[in-house]
């Protein structure tokens, strides 16, 4: 029976609500607003809900204007199936609203999903319409009513029209089927577990609320490294439970499918996508899926490549690839998408002229034209491969008769991993804002993938969300922001960084306008903080990019097949990608972005090394030389990381506790993985170029003592990989059950902070204490889940003590215990004054040794 | 190795603070202050602390006091051990100041575990001084220090001495091995589980630690109704573990024991006081603890008292009784605390001469001089037990060469037991302030109980705690302010109730002026209000006194012989306990005592029912009839219980999210609880009088339709027991798997709340949906855990559904889905208007019947 079956869902929603802030209900709170808010709206709400029709998505559309209403509220609207002779809230598409209630004449064109919200009188009755093209538009027209509400908008005399810009607005997923997400930073997987759909998919049917409140409608739900039994008879059933959990909302399930399928699973002897058997068994599997999922969204495809089968193998074009499945698909208006993202990865790195990014054109340019009309070619939003900055692909422009759309990335890959603070959208808007001068001026790359400037049928976004269990989705609070923002730039791409930040931060934490105005500071300044400390002027994350994609790794991208190179020697750093002189990527793009590119004088300086290889003593349209500038850079970024706690503690108080705590120690983790970031770059710069900083700074630290030159007892010296990964090159490991490392303080007497920057891998909790004298002034547990097994600037992290007086003479010890395989290693300590404010009036000046005693209490 | 075993300790306590606001660091949070204070505190606070001696208490202090400061100015203090040449918090008893630092000169006088907190200036150099006679009173200046700190005060120039105002400072937990604890609301024992002390007792040294933060020096680890297993050899060294648990926080260990052991336990043929083998037993046995537990305080023993073995078996005294077992203490140190709290519990109550008030006295009196002088009599506060008013007990005045004790019940048996607020401060100084006037005017309790009057060598103040393993200790966070405020007054009587709920209220909640005075508002006024809805005028509560001791039940001290009488009739209610017409009672107070009570004219409103029996007709010094006071205040109770609500309402974002929740769900049941509270009362006096309320209220619920007049589908009309705990004497059971009860509203178009008013027995999860016409407007569960396995008062609770628009002709529909034996009955809905604020502007004036449609929505 429907109501027993639906109780539980109820019930772990009050459960969720009592259970405080964890972040799972995202920007859907619905908290109770202030008195004063609720009275007014209160006055302008109606008590009346008509929806009309019985559709799926209107019955949700109801729901969802009750459960808003009833939480910001706190009164619950009765529902009508007629226009009654009061006020109401109708809700329902233009066809049935005409049928209904014709007296309203609405009569506007809108695109499919797009909505009007409409104050109507009616004598003296006050109507409040909301109504759309289909049902999803209804859908988005509630959540965009309750939006209003929650940000203390006016819902007086509404009278809004609101289409999406493009009709594609899709996130894919890169689950695997056993349960793990390739690049997901938010835990398990919300639809496999071990190889089958989960049991528990209510965490799908948040999730598609969640899309739906932003107006997405498609969800890829595995890994496009897909496994083939996706496809398999007794497979689809699991799928269909997927679909099932999604329908309410209006999000359509799609599949990442294998172009060899038709031979792996389906027992041909071929998957040459010409072949009529081959042909015919797509076509066969799309009709058992459609039977099955009959509002499937279509296929994701990527083919030939890093290692993925794809046409090659039967010299035949990524075309015929796309159009063997896209053909299956059509009669049920099912898409096909194909990834643009195909390159070599065995280039031969000594030849100058080779190129990773000029793959995409390449490969696709040539076959504009040849594709289906269902066929989308989903393209990456920069040449290479979601680095911290790219310009934007040259393929936007490259396609005039194929539909495509842009693949943005929410999962921070190469943008931190939810554990740096790196706010997306001002990132994604500089490409989609990008004006790509083709087929003229004033084309930017947002009017391409929507198909306006060629007048494509299908077009649009695509964002990799790779959410995952945990309650906050994403790995981290703030990172819903980038969720938040990828859906709203889909539905309208015209909002501004602002305004989305803006919207998502009331939403998230309330109307509070010091937490507005501070987490809104913090989000829009955060990609170029983060940009700065990793890669600044386009030499793109300097991470290593043949593994975790995290940590700083200058050379990792170089002398391999990979082609992510920035060409850094000991002379200079930059790819050249001229046509002049180097391996003519610029001249991909139309004729007036390739001006700019080319020449030196023209190309910003945020770019300059993507596109030119040039002397360390080069001097910047800043005036600045390359050298000093990825210095003063990284010294910027870092700085600006470290500021996110001062800003944010400025919240306490303001925020609720529990996301304030997680995000405080976020934060404070970012601030030093920004140092090691830092340090790392511009020591490797300066051991390159072999040119000092001109501030002083780089391989000069105040404060820091190297744990390899403290007294050591049990402690082993040990190189770390890559050397820039760690201060001097080298840690201490302990090899016995504890071992120590000392030194004696020789500073001034005063208040300072102990900085201890220890490797935390993930294989072992190894534990670590401080003493100064006898007694103890720290203790921690390296239990973090870094992405590192080995020491290196992955694994590398800090524990700060916040406030120790210290005076001449003092032991500092460290003592780490190993755990697992985890040798409990140190690469420096920093002792670093805590200023004046703090020193107090206790002047510190006697300098004896002092004797001290053990302060460790039980409860301590 | 001792750092390896605190581990745990340091690694929980860091969890404790990033899992939220539970509770479980109560008064003791430590939160980082503002910013200003920090710098200002930072100011006056050295940068080093120097504990003088090694000892184990000092060594808490200390470690206290790096954790305070650690957690409220983030700065981590340097321990010393020597006075050195700067500014410094020195930490020692006035013996090892003398020593360490002559040049001080602190020359005071200090009762044990008081304190000096001193700024001492030597040349330009400023110490901190906390110097008390023992370690304890170090502790406790430690404590004392941190708490000016987190309320703000200032630590500049201090010049405080404290000393406690009695020696005794103690709580009893009444846990039973098994885990359970008789009265207890806050979760299983800390102690016991299964028959054994439980393996972790961190929650013990917590426990300890509050207590610390108190200056109560002794608790009690199991029931006054004593299981004689506490004195088996093989158990002692289960009591020595929580000896050691409590040890670092000066606590001592007390044990209940029972009169019976030597023959129980001790397998003597007698267990006869007088009797020189059972004096031998308790001698040895007595040895043997201390050789366990060096530091025992003593024990406490309940004899003769409701069904316990007592002297009485062999015609000695209590005297004789306990003699016996402080003999064997004596020699050790030990106290033998003897309970008072004996009385007969056959009493014939045709009989009105007889009277349960009388027994304490009439017991104790005589044997007064003939006690040990480490016997100390526990008496409870009231003749009764613990009812929400009592006048003092009169034994405080009539034992002048015995040392004695005021027994105060921190936990709310009779006071509505964790779920309803109230702040029992006001109510214990009503009788430590009492002015007993023996030997002259002028002599409060608490000077009869600290023995200053008689100038005994012990006495002072026992709170029956019974905390436990929930995060909150108390079973509710409010209820904490009840453990503070014993603590508090145990150390200074003279503190008023206003300021102990202001200092709890900023250490719990912090210092936002508007949380402080609402709280503290609510607190102050909670007793009354409590008092006003249950049991006013000195009638007592007037619950079920012999089972659960919390819902209404008039009648139940009735006609037996418990003796809880109030001797209520058709004409009258009060226990006459005049001397001249009635039991006599009031004779056994002091003569100018017993004038105020035995007269009319001069015996207080609050308590006239409690001495005098009179007409309902009879008019009080208000000018009001009985029987009119009596339904006056049973509604003034109920409204200031449902204004609470508001008033917690108004603190939304000024406190955690998770206590904010917690204590609204808890105001709200009390504001339903207080309703049957009053309608059970008034009603009752009402069919017993026969006077109608003045005011119209009594019987006539506007909005109220009584379930068994309701339109039934499987419902069962049965009566409730006592008839008063249901609206009508009757309530609906559901003998079927699903019933409902259903109305049609023939009321006025608006807003209304829709309150079902239902029964949530201790036996099933029974399910209820609330339904207008076919739209779920609300649905629950019956899960809480109400302390009744029947229809009655204390089962009976009520779910609000906030506004729901209604108009003519609306079928409004209750069903209920009965769950293992739990029949989800109900009582009675009503339908209260939301008033002209929350009506809006749809005026809602139409009547035709409407059609409706499910709303029921997976997600909501």
């Amino acid at each position: 029976m429907r109501a027993v079956k639906l109780w539980a869902a109820f019930v772990l929603l009050a459960a969720a609500n009592l259970e405080g802030e964890t972040g799972q209900r995202a920007w859907l709170r619905y908290s109770r607003l202030d008195d004063a808010e609720v009275r007014t709206y209160r006055k302008d709400l109606p008590a009346v809900v008509v929806p009309l029709g019985q559709g799926l998505l209107i019955h949700s559309a109801q729901g969802e204007l009750l459960r808003g209403v009833r939480g910001m509220l706190g009164q619950t609207l009765r529902v009508e199936s007629k226009v009654p002779p009061e006020g109401a809230i109708v809700l329902g598409t233009l066809d049935e609203l005409r049928r209904a209630a014709p007296q309203f004449h609405v009569a506007v064109r809108l695109a499919p999903d797009g909505y009007v919200l409409k104050t109507i009188y009616a004598g003296k009755l006050r109507y409040t319409v909301v109504a759309a093209a289909n049902e999803r538009g209804v859908l988005c027209g509630v959540f965009a009513l309750l939006r209003k509400i929650a940000l203390g908008q006016s819902i007086h005399g509404l009278d809004e029209k609101e289409s999406p810009y493009a009709p594609i607005r899709w996130v894919n997923q890169w689950d695997n089927l056993d349960g793990s997400i390739e690049r997901g930073y938010g835990g398990r997987s919300i639809f496999w577990d071990d190889g089958h759909v989960r049991s528990d998919l209510s965490r799908v049917g948040d999730f598609g609320r969640l899309l739906a409140s932003l107006g997405v409608n498609g969800c890829s739900i595995n890994n496009v490294n897909a496994d083939s039994r996706m496809l398999a008879s007794d497979f689809i059933p699991e799928v269909a439970r997927i679909a099932e959990a999604f329908r309410p909302w209006g999000v359509q399930v799609v599949l990442a499918v294998d172009l060899g399928s038709p031979k792996i699973l389906g027992g041909l002897e071929t998957f040459d996508p010409v072949d009529p058997q081959v042909a015919a068994w797509w076509k066969t599997k799309a009709d058992e899926l459609y039977r099955a999922v009959p509002d499937l969204g279509g296929f994701v495809m990527k083919a030939d490549s890093e290692g993925r089968a794809g046409p090659s193998a039967y010299g035949r074009t990524h075309a015929d690839a796309a159009n063997a499945a896209a053909r299956a698909l059509a009669p049920h208006g099912g898409l096909l998408f194909y990834r643009a993202f195909v390159y070599d990865h065995h280039l031969d790195w000594r030849n100058l002229k080779n190129d990773r990014a000029l793959a995409a054109y390449d490969n696709f340019h040539p076959l504009d034209g040849q594709f289906d009309s269902n066929v989308v070619i989903q393209i990456k939003n920069g040449p290479i491969d979601f680095q911290v900055r790219e310009p934007a692909s040259p393929l936007f422009g490259g396609l005039r008769k194929t539909n495509q759309a842009v693949e943005l990335q929410i999962t921070q890959e190469y943008t931190g991993q939810s554990r740096h603070l790196v706010y997306l959208v001002p990132m994604w808007k500089a490409t989609l804002d990008f004006d790509m001068r083709e087929p003229r001026a004033g084309t930017p790359v947002k009017a391409l993938v929507a198909g306006k400037a060629f007048d494509r049928p299908e077009g649009g976004f695509v964002g990799v969300a790779n959410v995952g269990l945990d309650d906050d989705w994403m790995g981290s609070q703030l990172s819903q922001a980038n969720l938040y923002g990828f859906g709203r730039l889909a539905w309208n791409p015209d909002l501004s960084a602002r305004q989305i930040a803006e919207e998502w931060t009331r939403l998230g934490f309330g109307n509070d306008p010091k937490v507005v105005a501070t987490v809104v500071r913090m989000l829009l300044g955060s990609w170029r903080t983060y940009e700065n400390y990793t890669g600044p002027l386009g030499l793109q994350t300097l991470t290593d990019v043949t593994g975790n994609h995290y940590g700083p790794a200058v050379e990792a991208s170089e002398r391999n097949g990979w082609g992510q190179w920035h060409r850094a020697d000991e002379r200079g750093v930059g790819m050249d990608r001229t046509v002049a002189t180097g391996t003519g990527f610029v001249g991909q793009y139309p004729a007036p972005v390739a001006a700019i590119y080319e020449s030196l004088a023209n190309c910003p300086d945020d770019l300059v090394l993507f596109f030119h290889h040039l002397p360390y003593t080069a001097r910047l349209h800043s005036g600045k030389t390359v050298i000093q500038t990825i210095y003063d850079l990284h010294y910027d970024g870092e700085r600006a990381a470290s500021e996110y706690v001062n800003d944010w503690e400025s919240l306490r108080g303001r925020v609720d506790s529990q996301r304030y705590d997680q995000v405080l120690a976020q934060l404070n983790y970012q601030a030093g993985a920004a140092e090691v970031w830092r340090d790392a770059v511009t020591n490797w710069f300066l051991r390159a170029s072999g040119i000092a900083d001109g501030e002083g700074r780089v391989g000069r630290y105040p404060g820091r003592f190297e744990a390899e030159k403290m007294r050591l007892e049990g402690y082993m010296v040990t190189p770390v990989t890559p050397w820039e990964d760690a201060s001097g090159g080298q840690a201490v490991e302990c090899l016995e059950k504890r071992c120590s490392a000392s030194l004696t303080w020789d500073g001034a007497a005063g208040w300072y902070a102990l900085r201890v920057q220890y490797f935390d891998q993930n294989k072992g909790v190894s534990r670590f204490l401080v003493w100064v004298g006898n007694q103890l002034v720290g203790k921690w547990l390296a239990d973090d889940h870094l992405p590192a097994a080995k020491l290196d600037g992955s694994s590398s992290t800090r524990h700060t003590i916040a406030a120790v007086a210290l005076r001449p003479g003092d032991e500092i010890r460290i003592e780490g215990v190993p755990d697992g395989g985890e040798l409990a290693a140190i690469d420096y300590i920093e002792i670093q004054p805590r200023g004046r404010e703090a020193t107090g009036t206790a002047i510190l000046r006697h300098s004896r040794a002092v004797r001290l005693r053990s302060v460790f209490t039980p409860s301590d």
